[in-house]
């Protein structure tokens, strides 16, 4: 903004022109007319994290050409929930897109450049829960950070668990993905000291259905420090692991 | 009923009186008139456990009066649910009324000639949870079983519990008791092989508030067999325990 | 571990290799690779119960390789959730393993050699209800319990319960099935002295639609001592049961 | 209308004020200042049944000045939702007022000129529900049917209610009023062909709080041709019953 | 059961005997192989009403042959929720069966001896709780009543409402069928003196999704006295009004 | 009806005749059988606005001829909630149909003779909440009003909605179109001084499902004057639109 | 900001300064210590609404130190949710407040200067209504706007609605107040074209508690075109109808 | 562990005794007797984090003691949820223990020797929201970490949040305080890069009661890499932004 103001001060710009302008930068939008969606190529400016194309309710199209955008401007793009039928799809506009079916995964591109970030350790309850976990796995690697995936550590057998502490302590951060009555994180937040981020899974049924018991149980915890995020956000847990990850190399 | 209707053949009653007493017989009602409930003195005969007063709702006057009447008829009552403000007027009425504090318990007399049962183990998880927890444990003992108390052994650490398991796995069947996110169930239900029934604590706040994510998590653990009562429900839990630890030296 | 500490005493292990074994010992896991799934051939050791195949969000590929894994080892698997074209899939891959249409069940091989139990009774309310209840009786056989079956006594008709009573004391612990306002455990429980389970089903539309309220009324049934599993859970009922079973006749 | 249509033909009222009169009458409400409330006296010619005073957050002043309208313009009053305070309060006010301390009833004066109604039949599971079950037979009475008073037939113990069926059966109209799992009304449902009206109520602990599940129950019952009201709500079900027993002597 | 104790008293019958026939009679289920359901005869004598075929949840060769069994035993039958496919698939089976595609009803065979029953008002808020008020004056003309149908009455033109009222007024009891507010009953309740009966449809979208709002708006009606059943229930609304209407021809 | 009650006073119309019209005038209801569908004619002089046709549930069939009776007696009509395949459909049936695919909106006709109406704006928050924000605006447009679109200005970029403001500002009235946490009606009702309609749609996942979440977040907002509408429902929002903006140049 | 602008051009201000002020105004807050909360003196400029004192969570000291400094800048200022005790000692503080106890408003000062705003009416359903009611009706008439007050109209008794449908019509905004099922927004909407504003009261028992039930009644009327505010929330009713109500006067 | 074996091996220590030894340490719990409640001083070796008192539920003794022994062993000591009639009994047991009224924190001593940390920001929206800023700020200084507070920056004004970005930025971890509909997190997230923790509040009223509106926005917030924690959780958020500043400095 200073910038738009010396450039005012020295008569370059009028007074009218800088206001718009200042309304504007550094959070104006480029709209690139791809599908219906709109890449935001200024988040990472601000957010330290590029867009991220959310794949579910868009059509094969609208997800390439996301793609193809962001791999234009950025060298890279990753999109997320898109179905094997939908992927398939994808790959036939872009035969170089690399799909990951289990977590629903599709990246284009080697991103460059990213901030260096500490290890993440990917932490899986069960089987059922490996879709989110690869896809929280796959988000921060695109991001930049090394990921350790540790599976099948389900506390109905503890000692799997306390047999792998040693590589989850090699982390600087920890996600730990569960579904069913989830208590996975309060195990493991008493054993370590690390951050620890929960994403409960809608996997389960009964009074499991859709996660609620999963969320519910990972809020209540009874180990403190443990945060959480929406049910399935493989994503989000991601995101927040890779920003925490980050500081951890840049002190 | 066969000899109802033995006496009705040999013409000593009517059918009419046969039919009446065959709607009543063996289930039939004992009413005494004690403020406002009514003691089934018969339910031990059918279902292997007497009447225990539920303190909630009544006044002491009306619980002193079903305890006096339990014990006259089969030498002891207990009553639950019965605050300290309660229990002190219940115990001007009955000196000899014995008080539990801190499970809101309240017993006349001692119980004679149950069956004989295997020991029961009550595992805690917090400090918090202790109320409902000696609620099991003096109803089971009431009903004539030995109990083992294990208390403070939450997951958020642990060893604690993997510490006390060989004294748990010394009991016939476990009750596991937890509130919050209630891991508790999940990870012992994993290293023993013994019934273990779980009961939900309104323990927590926020989310965990009234004990449903409590109750969600040990309906859906991912460990099989454990059973569930209601939450705060230390009777229920005691009572399925002793039936099944008099299986358990009854076969 | 006094195996292992002895072997540390003679000098045969180092300390490192020691609490190496110590920690992944007797709990290890061996892991096969059957697709995405683990088989865990020590859980029957820990808890008496060996692993159950859940059918459910699995292929058939899948739940074909872990019922051949655990046939191999154990002599016997059984999978539940095996919707009939699953099944279809599974026998093309197995044409030995047997198929339960309407429990959507699979199992290959007998087992042999489990403990002993005495009879389990499986209590159906309704014609709807039947699939979960076929499933547990199933699983109870599978583990090695006799049962009996009584189907087609729901309240509405109460009689029909009760002439069916004597068949039902027969059992050491029954197994109550019903959806809708499940008022079968309530009835069950004031007649008999047994351990009663209650499976709540999702049978139902309108407020029932899941099973919620089933869930519900089981857990508040004002007959004492009444467990309960989550919703259509015939699984972790027969497990619950079957170890009740099992100290029946084990004292 | 057609006398004040007749009126305006004879040229005694202009069509302006017919107009007026048409949109007031018969429906017109006659105010009376008491407190807050407005007396509906035209309700009964409209529906069959006059206003009855709802006394929660209404103050004993507000509750008194019901009354006495009541009376004074109808011969007879009747409050509900009248705790033990506010009672002891309205009758300093109104001294010949008679209070019913447990069903929470206040009543001014003897109502007369009610129409005929056939008997209704107030069933009740447990003691914690006589509340709510005394609220519906007083006001059944006041609206003038008899009332014949079964109480603690709840189903933990079902030969109790299989012993007094002739009594039920002898009523035109089956209220039945339960909380908990409720499942009075499923098995009275099954064993008589009276219309049956349930009433769920809040008695109960952890998921039963404030009578849910006891709705719920009722609601998706297996006895077909059950109708409910709202949990606790006497009133509603007395009215409706005495609406149907009126039918059957009025036919 | 007098006669069967006059047997015991003429030495024609054993005392074994006699009590084996108490126990099933008159409530004995005779069991037909119908597919998985089992047809009660004797409900009608119980509780004034035949079975009714729920045919959600059957195939189509289960509804056919439950209908042939009623059919053949009663003279008729009737079944609801069976939706198109499945209803031509049953009249491939049976060319006579009648097809009510709107209301999902099939009928089999003319009902006849029914009980005399006074007509029943079947009120309707929109074109889209249609069918299930046809459900319920399908199943209210099988079990003998005449009805009066009332359509597209919807509060939102509430004159239209007014301008049926005398219609209404003419049967002895009034169902009305409303989903998304479900205002419809409390506006009718205030206009006349007869049982009301609130069936909620889960007509709507957003908050009003499965009924929920229109059973719970139904329940805490402002105008007394009427009941309700569970959402989308015209069966079991039909059962209760044909009892109230027997009631008002049979005093 | 003063007209009416004039012919009376003329002897022109009987009171009989004069009642029974009253009844129905103006508000009577001119029912054409368009399938099972009732338009009416009349809504619009009492309250503004047409019947729109609710597309959800209807056959094509039935669109298309209420359509064409609303095009027939007002010149114009419109129907919502018309999927793609439907519209397809209708456009056989009626070639001249005018489809909005995104919107689900088909319209016949041009609406004229509106009452005039001052701008209203369409803001909505992302991309997948578009179908709507068009929903609103075509419905908007239908009745009169010009409409001004914003989107992609959700609060996770708060300076794009910062740099429309001008635009929103120049609206009499404003619509907020919003899923996940709907934060945007909060920001923006802070920022400008008309009335302000929030429409929480059911875009997200996890905890958001079906949009309860959005809905309580508009409810709940800390910016007063906020009114809200059903989850997806662009008509309600539309139609409370219009009649403000037409207030706005009426005045 | 162009005035900024200007003083950088002319050399008056540096651009650090203007860009701290820009950031600033004209949305800076003037924090006043009254107590712990902040007068937000702009916010009328913004949104045509000032600061509207929210009392509950607030001490006697911090509404009447609010009040004070309100009435001070502004001439006037209004605090809502003021229970009778609260108010009685903010009057000890204040002796010049006027206090509404039955809506628990607190009033200091007269507003001047309000914008010229047409009149709105606030319609309620039942007595219990009236503190809401009261409390949007206060505010309206602060915030400029003549007032219309109907009491006493819920739908029960419809023709009261009706005789009352000219009093309404001659306001420019409809505020519609209810509780229990919450039907009279959906009668009133069909019978008027003027926007209408629903607020649900916390009214009613079982079911209905807390509102829900009325605010989904509203959210889901067949009436379209009804917009709705949190449960009991009068100050944002009042607040929208106003800015409706000023738009009727101000094109 | 090594240290152990070691000594088994040198003979030092029996194999029995080792095993004991094992299964306790290193996370052996030293009970001490204060009231009812364990303190843990292992915890901080496991999980970098002391023992946080949770004050509500435990009588002033209770916290007393508590406090008195972490301060004992450990230098200092921290208890939560102390309401003001507690903390004054706290301080007549200790007179110098330090109480902060408005966040219910009672501190005693002052800790030494934690882990370095960078600074952390608590940003909270309204003044309500203080009580649960504050418990946030105050135990994260507990714990080591400089503290930034930016208050009053709710998203309705949102230029006053704006205009405190620096300082916010400024920070390694930022925790976002919000109730009602808890829009900051997503406004804030959409402008920063920092890991954002979020702490919803049970600020509200309607349904926003308990908070859950407040959770479900934070969850599904349109802003990536958010997490959250408990309502009203300050302690948790806390820990948890402890965790990540401690890596911020020790990389």
């Amino acid at each position: 903004m200073l910038d738009v103001l010396d450039q005012v001060r020295a008569g370059a710009l009028s007074p009218d022109e800088a206001a718009r302008r200042i309304g504007e930068l550094p959070y104006a939008e480029v709209a690139h007319a791809v599908g219906a969606s709109v890449i935001d190529h200024h988040r990472e400016l601000r957010t330290g994290v590029p867009e991220i194309v959310y794949g579910a309710g868009k059509t094969a199209d609208q997800v390439a050409a996301a793609l193809r955008e962001l791999a234009r401007a950025q060298g890279a793009g990753i999109a997320t929930r898109v179905d094997a039928a939908k992927a398939a799809e994808v790959r036939e506009r872009i035969p170089e897109a690399e799909i990951h079916e289990l977590a629903r995964v599709v990246r284009l591109g080697v991103p460059a450049g990213r901030p260096r970030a500490a290890p993440v350790a990917v932490v899986c309850a069960g089987t059922s829960d490996l879709p989110v976990a690869e896809e929280a796995a796959l988000v921060a690697e695109f991001l930049g950070a090394p990921v350790v995936r540790i599976s099948d550590v389900g506390v109905a057998g503890v000692h799997r668990l306390l047999a792998r502490l040693d590589e989850i302590r090699g982390a600087a951060v920890v996600i730990a993905v569960a579904g069913m009555e989830a208590a996975l994180p309060s195990v493991l937040g008493g054993l370590i000291d690390r951050p620890l981020i929960g994403v409960p899974t809608s996997v389960g049924y009964g009074v499991s259905v859709d996660g609620l018991v999963a969320l519910g149980a990972m809020l209540t915890s009874c180990a403190p420090g443990i945060t959480v995020v929406n049910i399935d956000n493989g994503v989000g847990a991601a995101v927040a692991a890779v920003k925490v990850a980050r500081l951890a190399v840049a002190a």
